[in-house]
């Protein structure tokens, strides 16, 4: 068994107790927060665990093979350093740092002491997000003609960073796990409704070269929730609805077919395929889970991640291209 | 009772036929379409109603009152000028014209001619858009925070013009509507997938100012069909999705308040209210009907036109400066 | 051309007017109605055909071949026996009678007169209903274990029968098509909530035999509007929602096993089949158009009927003993 | 803090293990269950908590205030007599009991000993239920015309029980809270399509007297999980669609008006009242956190219980009389 020590108990870090609680490979040894009301109140429901508000506390336990970092952004850098410096394993929150110095030296780091280092890129692990790849993989989506997702809703407010930082990992990591390459351009367009320095609505549009658009509206003041990620493609569409229990992912076997026609001077010729709508089984385990057990494979049989320090690596350089575009008035970046 | 001649039998004009025909202000007096199949097809369902593939003869006719154009963009400038010359009251399917220049003629010749020129932005007739304006005005709304659309599908496709000058004048001609002024700048991302020269899928950004964002999604290559146009208020938001028969129109009582805490320095104190979603109970009459009873109106009872040439012109200036962003690589163009 | 007459311009005739209108098989050439406002707002759309309130003037000419009777049941048998008797093929409205007497008096009477009598089972024209009816004779189903439909509105009141009347003919007539057998027994629990003495909702338990069970929820009360109905089958399942006009039809490839276990005295052994789901591509043509060319094949290639007089009293027999129940304090009424 | 044990610890038992560790107010001292594997599997994740397959052990612990039974239904009430004799506090899972004298008996014996006795009718403990209970009582609905609920799914298959004795005790309870009487009479129709002696399909009715119906659909079978309690009223209807998150429960504010008109005899006047449809604002807090507090609230403040065991026995004499139509061919049977 992995002993496994969790790092923020905030939104998510409960989530990654609970799951790292419930694997028969890892077994829960520390919790950690700076809030003793939060730790005590989680601990109470592990009795068995040891708590601490020093993080420094819980990297000295000798016995400790592995750390989940669950913390604000800014602290990422700092905590995973001194994991991997004390040669621990470390799942960290995405993105995985504030910055794309901080994020390199972090992957550097990892390598040179050998020990895992995986983001949670929780969308990766979804049965859907898999089953969209296997789909991309076998060609049965054709070529990807473009991305678009919405997510959005009137949901918790990080203090700390901004919508960008917080939700564009999600489909960055996503698109980045199809189609295995990075955007060449960055536009970003934001605005800040509700407080002057942090965005809560942007628009990010990535160019992936030979015409591939993806486009994400990312917003924290919309009053319903929305979670619709749409790949396009030449023979098969693909929606995947997070909200949508009973039909999370959907496959169309719609698309559109161009010919020329050399008879007809001044026709297009654009004929529609319209055809079933298939959506498939999917596996009902929990992503978290899914993440743990990955993170387990990782460190005990040398699986290689799915979501690795360098995936980590180039989201942060995509968000630090899009805060570019931002600052400079949605102008297009180059990567 | 308004003598009218209806020109153009494709996909939207036979809608206009029918309700000119059931409308008891208006009688259908003249069908006209270059393609003498369809022509007879139609003119098949009103027997007493004269047809011409010539609009010169139906224009002839000094018993005719008013027209109404639903023929292709690049027709629209020439047809609706002869028709003013012909001293008929025109109305003429969105986008007006082609251009600013042909769009600015015909407004000035509708107004020296002293005859109506209405432009069929058909949503400014959908009893939610006309609710949703009511709550604005009345303060209901507040400060409108951001406008977004998604109107996608993989539906009927232009040869003619690009999504851009297909779908963006139903979210032009709405926001115009609501509140009552032009964009300070457009941003617009495009891509042909299907056919070289004309764009399938394009996001439009435009800056009201003072933060006001409104962002469109426009793309005839979505497997689903999505109808959902967002405002988001200060007091409350509105959700106009056209394809909910039984919710059209939800009016969210949430929304974001944002207040100093002088005792915290580092935190910004965000809270959401929470409350009510209303969806008000919306008239049933069809919005073509309530558009061609209009038309009447303004004929005679000289009713100031919801849609007229004035909206008209603006809309297309907004095209027009979008047209040119996605020339420049989606440049900010200034209007 | 079959030249033919509408009766009947309240809530569902207009439709049909409108289909034999635009079908090239036959010629719209009367239209009546009691009502003479009605009958002049409707015929000012079709300026040729003749207009009567008198049915039997209609009937009087030699060159009509068929009618179409869409008035309140109570009139069906009188009005179609008359235009059986003048030798015109007839398309009645469902329910085909009043009574089981007058029902089989009409089938005989069209047998007898070798004139066609096809009953308006609307939903037997739906490319859903096909595409079921497809599936359950390939198989794919398996055995069917339950019919389940759900037809709740607050939508049209009518004043002649009651919601039994009304709605049901549209699932019995699903039923019979699917499985082509008749009900080996009927129980009815019903009430009238706003007049005396019509039924506004009606629970209808029919026992097909070997085990088949199928309920209808019939209810004018409603605030919302439902129309799904549900076939579970051994092998798949299927939901048809005329309200999805996405996905229509959907075909659950989900099921039950039921195994015997030896070695296991005390369980049962039940293991779920969790598969994929499907919405096959539909048709999209309108069902009262298919209808209105069926009417026509059957005139002229002598097709057989697909809701022929013979369904339409077995659908009037069910109701007659559905009717029976409700008067017996929902006793069950063997057939 | 109340010291409580929970035994059961198959579907639903293990939420309630984490709600009494959660709340405050209990302390999670005794972990039972007669699967040694799934005891430790539950109990890992609770380390300091004590455990046993033995349930006469638990009630053995003088210090332990109260015991949740979440057993199989054949067990309750040889389990809860044995507690509330220990001079225990129960909350026992729904149904109360198997038969009406058992759960008479616990009745009896709880008001004997003094204990609270409380059954876990979950939705009770649901913020939309809670306030469908508020908008009856302030006259808000009118008068009730009909509920209707289908409460069907492809799910958990219980060994134990039919799904009558399995669902209906949510709905039951549910009306029972709405209008605080019991049935007069009630009619069960059902089938059991996947094993000889226990229905998986059943339709009940029941007949609460002064023409108000209420209907159940309980299926097992369905391919499709459906949620719906609906509650038809004069004044406004109320639809509770627990699967619907972000539109819990609907408030719809139409009705129907009769109204006689002394000048048409043939008419029954009705008129449809289409107005607004709100949505509520609910409060998020998980039903069974609720439950647990209102147990503690019932023990430690005397509140007098919301789900006691008088209304438990009602539940059961409801499911005994069902039982019975069940066995006598759906016959009504009174209470």
């Amino acid at each position: 068994m992995i002993s496994v020590g969790v790092a923020g108990l905030g939104y998510w870090g409960p989530n990654l107790v609970r799951n790292v609680s419930a694997s028969s490979r890892t077994a829960l040894c520390w919790l950690c927060d700076p809030g003793l009301e939060r730790l005590q109140a989680i601990g109470r429901q592990h009795p068995g665990v040891r708590q601490t508000t020093q993080f420094e506390e819980m990297l000295a336990d000798e016995r400790l093979d592995a750390v989940v970092i669950a913390t604000p952004v800014a602290t990422h850098h700092q905590m995973a350093k001194s994991a991997l410096l004390a040669r621990k394993h470390v799942l960290v929150e995405k993105p995985l740092a504030a910055s794309v110095a901080e994020a390199a030296e972090l992957v550097a780091l990892a390598d040179y002491t050998e020990r895992v280092l995986l983001v949670d890129h929780i969308f990766l692990y979804s049965p859907a997000v898999e089953k969209m790849a296997e789909l991309v993989r076998a060609g049965e989506v054709g070529e990807i003609l473009f991305f678009d997702s919405v997510r959005i809703n009137l949901g918790i407010f990080r203090h700390d960073v901004s919508v960008l930082w917080d939700l564009a990992p999600h489909d960055l990591s996503i698109i980045d796990h199809l189609i295995g390459r990075e955007p060449e351009s960055v536009m970003a367009i934001g605005a800040s409704r509700t407080v002057d320095c942090l965005e809560d609505v942007v628009y990010l549009h990535l160019d992936y070269g030979n015409g591939l658009l993806a486009s994400l509206h990312l917003n924290w003041l919309s009053p319903v929730k929305v979670r619709h990620f749409l790949a396009g493609g030449s023979r098969r569409s693909l929606l995947y609805n997070d909200l949508d229990a009973s039909d999370r992912l959907k496959v169309y076997d719609r698309g559109v077919d161009v010919s020329a026609n050399p008879s007809a001077v001044h026709d297009i010729l654009i004929s529609y395929r319209s055809g079933n709508v298939v959506s498939p089984k999917l596996d009902p385990t929990e992503p978290a889970f899914r993440l743990v057990e990955h993170f387990a494979d990782c460190i005990e049989r040398r699986v290689a991640p799915i979501s690795g320090g360098e995936q980590g690596l180039r989201i942060v350089r995509v968000l630090d291209a899009a805060q570019t575009s931002l600052a400079r008035a949605s102008e297009r970046v180059r990567l």
